[in-house]
């Protein structure tokens, strides 16, 4: 049998995953410093927690568990004797796998609301699954990187968001652009140009703007049944990326108003502090779920060519789904996958990620194994990190080894050594040899 | 709908999240000192990875991933009509969840055998999945910290890895005692009673010794066709735990005098070091997996009622079955969940880590509140972990989240404050209060 794994999903080697934790921990560093905490919700969620949750085609791609023992003993079996695959799912499965990490956290807030103080700010990092067709940089099981607030309208989160991207991506070494729009500007314009009712349509298609050109937008508009008319004048004042052109075209829409107010609060927080990237308003940024009612963020990498490193926004009510209303919040995530690839392209990881071995003693018979043994202890309570070739055995197999591990230095144990106690201490780097004793070896590596 | 989670998974919150920090990285600390590399492996397997690996109880506590699509069209037909969700479940399902992290380590070896240096050392720290019937500390999703090095057969290693949960338990502030025996040891003991064909069973049995005491060992085995003579034998040579008494007794049985020297130069390289808690050898220790053939070893909490901690052994030929042979290697785990437990009944975990916020702005108007945002970044610059209460509403419920978030400063800004540009710090332990500017602030609290 020929070992694999799952297509989309992905193993990480000692290498991969010290680049992995050096994204994961200078994110957690931000977040800490702004107060959050991090929670974490099983893999597993009820599949009635999850279904229905991201749409008709969120649903298809759900990963569903199956039932264990008889599960066909209970089985539907209507839909069993029609081979209605859909329809059998839910009663042969009942747990389904985290698709994302919102949902999880708004059932979280939900469950636990009594022993939580609100606003309540968390951030999670775990992964999620998705059963969508594997390509580049598209997995089925990846990390997502949230980090939210809830319990609060205070547009001082909003501004704390941006901060909180600009310093990772600055300890990132990335440049980006922060965009960041406001729906209730859109929901103005929609209600300006009169397809208030066809708003959903018309942030699912200006979400594609830069995809897919203004053309392609308006064509698509109408094909959603908005007038050609108004979806012209849709990407005509979206083309405007001027924040008092759209105060002075909307001033006779109330919620429009309400989101260019917000906007500038937000803008003036974001003053109090000096910081390494911009925040630029992008009236075209949409963002297509539904959920979003007002501050809406992407992030965008400066020269590379990799799409969206993060988005969020604020709701109004994302809780309530789970019984809990008038939750406002607002989050933010980051695309960890889509970073760890850009960040390998830009070769932005540090070089002491890759460092090997402080040291490899080698010894050359059964008596200088022993001794070499006997002071490992010594040498790493020093904070050495110091290995013993597993066997006296050949020397050129054991040089082979410290290469492969990159040892920064090797410690040669021979007869000749054993009797003075003694190590040939060899940096691998220069080249040079010298005698020394256990004394001046842990001196040298300290 | 009211939200829930399966039975036998877990939400963790900020607490729990740190406390489980604290754990993680003690053992990932020791790890590391040591000289292995963390890699990580998808939840999701093949299923034939997994199928058949565990036994046929284990086959049955997998979950299975159901396939997506249309998964009847290509189900198998003739168990569909039987009803046999048995034998359909391979028809429907290509994908199962992690069932522990030995069998993906063997995978990984085998698949990345060309990039890896051997003897590889690695640590994994994952959660895994078995559809156990959930009781106290009993989980369906839950965590396992393996650590191990495969391809090399040196004893070193089993020193080692006695040195390392030496050091983690002793950093975790348990007490504990490492209990060691080798298979060949019971081996030996097995064909000098004339039951070599009934090895299997004898350690099964002898396994639950502690469990269910001596006369239900001995019935146990003679249910499994032990003569109740060779039974009785047994028990009476592994009651003994002197080792020299073993050789004594064994001295005609080759394999079992291999295992004790085994065993005796193990003990020769634990003497090179002072350890804090002791190893003890184990007879009556045989670890019920077959997959073991050198060295077992078994950690046991001194002073708590909780079974083991942890455990492992020596393996000759775990990647066998994705087809690597005489890839030798050892490993032992540490039972995270249960350390968990205890640490929270012997309340060892530092009481810093329940700490909260270090100072929490309290505004008392919109302007002051509008001031109090602006100070964050330079009090957040110093290392200081702050924040401003949402908006400046009524005092009361603003120092009720100060108590919730256990700030340890209250920053109040009022109009004379806000006039002064100071603000009013009150330390939340004593009480005391004090004008201060954001200089004072800031010194006090760095």
């Amino acid at each position: 049998m020929k070992p694999g794994i799952p297509k989309g999903t992905r193993d990480f080697g000692p290498k991969a995953v010290k680049k992995r934790n050096y994204i994961f921990n200078i994110i957690k560093g931000v977040f800490t410093k702004y107060g959050f905490d991090s929670i974490e919700t099983p893999v597993m969620e009820n599949l009635q927690t999850l279904t229905g949750k991201y749409g008709e085609e969120g649903d298809k791609l759900l990963f569903k568990v199956l039932n264990n023992g008889d599960y066909l003993a209970k089985a539907d079996q209507q839909a069993l004797e029609d081979k209605n695959s859909n329809k059998l799912t839910s009663s042969i499965s009942k747990r389904g796998m985290r698709y994302d990490l919102t949902v999880p956290f708004a059932r979280f807030v939900v469950m636990h609301q009594n022993d939580l103080a609100f606003p309540f700010k968390r951030f999670q990092i775990q992964p999620v699954w998705r059963a969508d067709r594997p390509a580049k940089g598209r997995y089925q099981e990846f990390y997502q990187c949230d980090v939210d607030i809830i319990g609060s309208k205070s547009l001082t989160y909003e501004a704390e968001l941006c901060f909180i991207y600009d310093e990772i991506f600055d300890a990132l070494g990335l440049d980006v652009e922060i965009r960041i729009n406001n729906r209730k500007i859109l929901a103005g314009l929609a209600a300006f140009v009169g397809v208030e009712d066809k708003f959903q349509d018309m942030t699912v298609a200006i979400d594609k703007l830069d995809k897919i050109g203004p053309e392609k937008v308006i064509l698509e508009m109408t094909e959603r049944g908005i007038p050609k008319e108004a979806a012209t004048t849709v990407l005509e004042l979206i083309g405007q990326k001027d924040l008092e052109a759209f105060e002075k075209t909307l001033n006779t829409q109330e919620l429009a108003m309400e989101g260019i107010a917000e906007l500038k609060k937000v803008y003036k927080y974001l003053s109090t502090k000096t910081m390494k990237n911009t925040v630029v308003f992008d009236p075209c940024l949409a963002r297509g779920l539904n959920y979003y009612t007002g501050a809406i963020f992407e992030v965008v990498g400066l020269n590379v060519n990799m799409g969206s490193l993060g988005g969020g926004g604020r709701y109004a009510d994302l809780t309530s789904i789970f019984g809990l209303k008038d939750m406002s919040g607002v989050g933010v995530s980051l695309g960890a996958e889509r970073i760890y690839d850009v960040m390998l392209e830009k070769e932005l990881f540090p070089s002491d990620l890759d460092e090997g071995l402080d040291l490899l003693l080698i010894a050359m018979d059964e008596e200088a194994h022993d001794f070499g043994f006997s002071q490992l202890s010594q040498i790493r309570s020093a904070g050495i990190q110091a290995e013993l070739y597993p066997d006296p055995t050949k020397m050129k197999k054991q040089m082979k080894y410290a290469n492969a591990r990159q040892a920064k230095f090797v410690a040669i144990i021979g007869s000749e050594e054993l009797e003075k106690q003694q190590f040939t201490l060899k940096d691998m780097v220069t080249g040079n040899q010298q005698l020394v004793d256990i004394k001046a070896l842990i001196d040298k590596l300290s």
